[in-house]
């Protein structure tokens, strides 16, 4: 299954014309997904060709201005055009309030529905699932209550070999039990294995998502048993301000890099970077001698 | 003194990358004033190099999005700059609370007072009033509670002619009274007139701004009344869509430029433009054909 992974915003509480705040548009697992929506998502997602009304889901990390402040637009542009497909939106107790009282006053009716799905406090939760995807939500170490995500693709069925010919010959009924890794008897008793007939599928791939908190190697030994192919997590502040990242419940390039290495990822994507932070390079190359497999997440870049 | 405006979104409903809802920042008689504020202001405000640490005045004409989501993320941004002076919000009843809401699940402490002046239902109000400017606000004709606003300078006093060299005989009490257009007798009993001492100083200026309205006549005629300089008014169609224009509450370029023919303004900006003209020319074409002095308030646009 395809993964497309693009940044609409990587800066941190302060924006600036360079770095929007904080979201991103993940398409995977047949599903269009919103993290996160700082002020001017919606903007962003026409720069930079984002599909908006194909969205389907909309998790919101937690509460500060940077990380929620553009769902109000987005939500009433898409009414304008519109929309009549619900949309799920998985959030901290709070922001259904927050939209509540703006379209009363605002008098706005929206063409379709918001259906709100409200975090529990639990260090970890399913959040959703369906057969193609699983999402996790996992307790973060924040000022205010945050909390990351990991999307996790479904374990897919193995696949019918093409080199055997005689395939052709299988009973209808035998595809399916074939591919879910079973031999099937047929009506003459005789045995058809699995392993003969099919070979195993793209190996599930899964993104993890984790933004403002302090580093947590504790979640980075949880990840390693989820197996997390690409990882994002903020980097607000480079290493010689880690007093500061821990005073703000932050962390940085270095604590990132090292997160990834225990979780075991393949990639890690940096981002959430202070607007104090012209250069980015020497950020990127801290991170990249702890983890070699890093990429700065910036504004409009795409990861496959 | 000194009128600079700068637009900071030319926008209406659905933002575009060229085009952010609406916003100005006008900076008139000692004052620094934000007006109407859409989602995206703060970061327009850097692109565009407008002091917004110095704003001491915000004015939101309605609650429709497209006119005040920008204001949580820059009221922030405000109070992690660290602000100490207090705000003066003047805004329709329930801005308070949508902002209250935001950042009571936020646990957003501000550095810095709000302080909320909110618009009673007359058809025209003095909102503001101080030694340089006067700040009236009048009721549009929209499908929600909106208000267009007049800033205008206080009438300044009149000149000591400079050619008269006798005028430092003048006795110093005699400089307030002749400066505000009354004769002064001595205690000798001589008369100083005051139109051979000094001369008018330059005529107060004002700005009006109108937003999101049908077209309204008699507003243009008590506006002639006013003595508008500079009129802003909505333009968020051209003529060949005057019945959309009518049934969604919005006004037409050439109804702009009737507006500003009506009331006597030397000078008409339009704006508010729908997102389906990609091309402003023709709109500019149709409202200079019945006001000559029409110009475009396009993102980043500045007047003086």
């Amino acid at each position: 299954m395809s993964f497309e992974l693009t940044i609409l915003g990587s800066g941190s509480a302060t924006p600036t014309p360079e770095r929007y705040p904080s979201a991103q548009f993940l398409v995977f697992a047949d599903h269009y997904i919103l993290i996160d929506c700082g002020e001017g998502t919606q903007v962003q997602m026409m720069r930079y060709g984002v599909k908006s009304f194909r969205m389907d889901m909309v998790f919101i990390s937690h509460l500060h201005p940077d990380h929620f402040l553009g769902l109000p637009g987005l939500i009433s542009s898409l009414s304008l055009k519109g929309r009549t497909e619900p949309l799920d939106i998985y959030c901290p107790k709070g922001l259904q309030e927050i939209l509540d009282v703006q379209f009363l006053f605002g008098e706005v009716h929206l063409s379709y529905e918001l259906r709100f799905h409200i975090f529990k406090d639990s260090s970890e939760n399913i959040e959703f699932e369906d057969k193609n995807l699983s999402v996790l939500s996992f307790e973060l170490s924040h000022r205010l209550a945050c909390r990351g995500f990991v999307f996790k693709e479904k374990k897919t069925p193995r696949k019918i070999k093409k080199e055997r010919t005689d395939a052709s010959k299988l009973p209808p009924e035998a595809y399916s039990v074939l591919r879910n890794g079973k031999d099937y008897i047929d009506t003459e008793g005789k045995t058809w294995h699995s392993e003969d007939y099919t070979i195993p599928n793209d190996t599930p791939f899964s993104y993890a998502y984790i933004t403002d908190t302090l580093y947590m190697p504790q979640l980075a030994n949880r990840f390693a048993d989820i197996e997390i192919n690409t990882l994002y997590h903020e980097a607000t502040f480079m290493n010689d301000l880690k007093e500061k990242a821990i005073n703000t419940f932050h962390s940085t390039a270095v604590e990132a890099a090292e997160f990834a290495n225990i979780s075991g990822a393949n990639r890690l994507l940096i981002g959430h970077f202070s607007s104090r932070y012209k250069d980015l390079e020497p950020m990127l190359q801290e991170a990249r001698d702890v983890f070699p497999n890093t990429f700065l997440a910036v504004d409009g870049a795409r990861f496959e």
